[in-house]
């Protein structure tokens, strides 16, 4: 689906998109869903996390501040979404860092249906098995057009991973995506607003990699919009939460998406 | 109280206002609790709760994350401030949304004496027994009015709805407030917010429905100082804080409420 | 360490800085960590707080919303941290305001190797065994000149106070440095936020009083800087982050710190 689209639809269906997520970028990530039309909402307790899965259109979970109860709650609430065919959408923040970030990443892509992956080009090189440098949660090397496209067909669900170009790949198809701006790498967390774009457009559009790849160019856009005028990362992020939440009429000509071989 | 006199109040005594709220919001609330003078502090370990309740003027309880061990501070902390007679705010976030959710505000209304009740329409239409629609944390349906007049009576306790029309009813007297702008609703937060400026007003001037609608249009007032210039719910953000720092003088005359049928 | 080559060193090395630190400002210190060119990392969960601090250049602990887990955690991380060398930069958030507090700060200097603290008067006051109001987080009263070079002789590290002026002491000479602006006042998190700073320059340039104080007066430079054409705190805190990414070069002559009597 693409996103003049998806956006449409999310404004006037206005889904729940549960986030299961670290409370560094909490905040970005639910202003991020609501500027693009959705509604989010943040439930963890095992008393309440299936009821509200029941209410929401997609799940996004990341595992940016994960410790074993997280990881139980996001379990929980993983089969649940599977069980009533909503998509889930993993951020494997720091995997490739420490064993534990890892093997939870490849532990939840073991143990739910993952409609798809979105992370750095080190997180997603670390789950196709290939060398990576992740310092914390921030990718320092690695190919991710040759990362997606292994972890693809690795995971067998669609991947992307972000950087100065971002690539999405199904495994059969690579997309690559040359929307952007420099600021985005100055705020915490435009990794994580990004996957909450592509969880919104999943909910509504499903997880193809054409989907995928719309969200990512559209946030990639705001952001070159939001750059205008902004004085550094601290201004730049009010001003991208503006951004998302424009008009997307005639928003189709200014993405840049292309297929490349993979 | 009116707004002024609260504002004067609470630059004067800086009064500690204790908040157990969620890890969504938790940063706009305490600068919100700032802004308008009152000194915000976060602290939920049964080691501390009661002691710091112990330095506080107000306590606010919102539900946003909550979970087991939440809810033990919140019944803590709510009986020393019980026992120490400062009023104790409640945000019944989410209530309607899931049973977890309404049990557990229904469990606070029950087991402490709480001075007042702030959520949205779809919240306070469920504690007051009327059919809701509350998808995630936003109220989709409801009608306020009604709500806070049979929630206040219900309870027994001042309640107040926040929306486009904001309503605070004691159950004899209700009070419209039209104070506010679309940009509100573009923020994540900022019903939370606004609970906390009720939670700052009620330290200084106890919870009567004056009291609480002057929050309430204080808040609603600085939200439409802050809309001009800007660019949507991201620029809106800083300048809906930089407006609820404002000098009060000549505040009143900007300040719509009425009082309406219940 | 002066702050020019700390700056140079931080945007050439991009250090990994791990936060063991508060739910209500970390996304303010993952931001001002990122400004200043280091790159921040927030992990709490024993399965991984060791091998995350093994990638680390400094550990930055802040007590400001602290309970049992997290002081096992600090402990843990501090431990691991004073294995490999790294500096250990201490917030007392609260330290005097309760007991839970004082005594977690003081076990921390006790069981761990602490590098620096740094706190506002209040806190510093505590530790120095003199008497001094601390409301909530906030410090109301006590003189920050000697309270840092008490404490400083008391734990036997570089100690400084945030205020007005800022003080730093290692128990020999003791800085003052009086950049800054009154804006800092009015945001949640700005003391949070230099003792960030502190913790990035500790990372290239150690915990000497001299690198200690550069960080400070670096820090409240960008305050001045940032406080240009802000219409209060909300609008303010984005400005900072801008300022403090800002090219350095020219920089030293802004900086205003001198010795002063212990």
């Amino acid at each position: 689906m693409k996103a003049e689209e998806a956006l449409r639809r999310l404004y006037e269906e206005r889904p729940l998109i549960h986030h299961l997520t670290n409370y560094v970028t909490v905040n970005l990530v639910a202003n991020t869903t609501l500027s693009v039309g959705a509604l989010p909402v943040m439930a963890h307790a095992l008393e309440e996390v299936v009821e509200m899965v029941g209410l929401a259109s997609a799940l996004v979970v990341n595992i940016g501040t994960l410790d074993p109860p997280f990881i139980e709650a996001a379990l929980i609430a993983g089969n649940r979404a599977n069980d009533q065919g909503i998509p889930v959408v993993l951020d494997p923040v720091g995997a490739g860092a420490t064993s534990f970030r890892t093997e939870t990443a490849e532990r939840l892509l073991s143990e739910l249906s993952i409609a798809a992956v979105c992370g750095n080009a080190g997180e997603i090189a670390t789950l196709a098995g290939l060398a990576a440098e992740v310092r914390g949660v921030e990718s320092l090397e690695g190919d991710p057009r040759e990362a997606v496209t292994k972890a693809a067909r690795a995971v067998g669900v669609t991947v992307a991973a972000t950087g100065e170009t971002d690539y999405v790949s199904d495994g059969q198809r690579t997309l690559a995506i040359s929307n952007g701006h420099p600021c985005m790498g100055r705020v915490v967390g435009s990794g994580c607003a990004s996957t909450a774009v592509v969880g919104c457009f999943t909910a509504v559009g499903g997880a193809e990699a054409e989907t995928v790849a719309h969200a990512l160019a559209y946030f990639g856009r705001a952001g070159e919009v939001a750059a205008k005028g902004a004085g550094g990362g601290g201004t730049f992020e009010p001003q991208l939460l503006d951004a998302l939440a424009r008009d997307p009429k005639g928003l189709e000509d200014t993405l840049r998406i292309k297929e490349v071989p993979g």
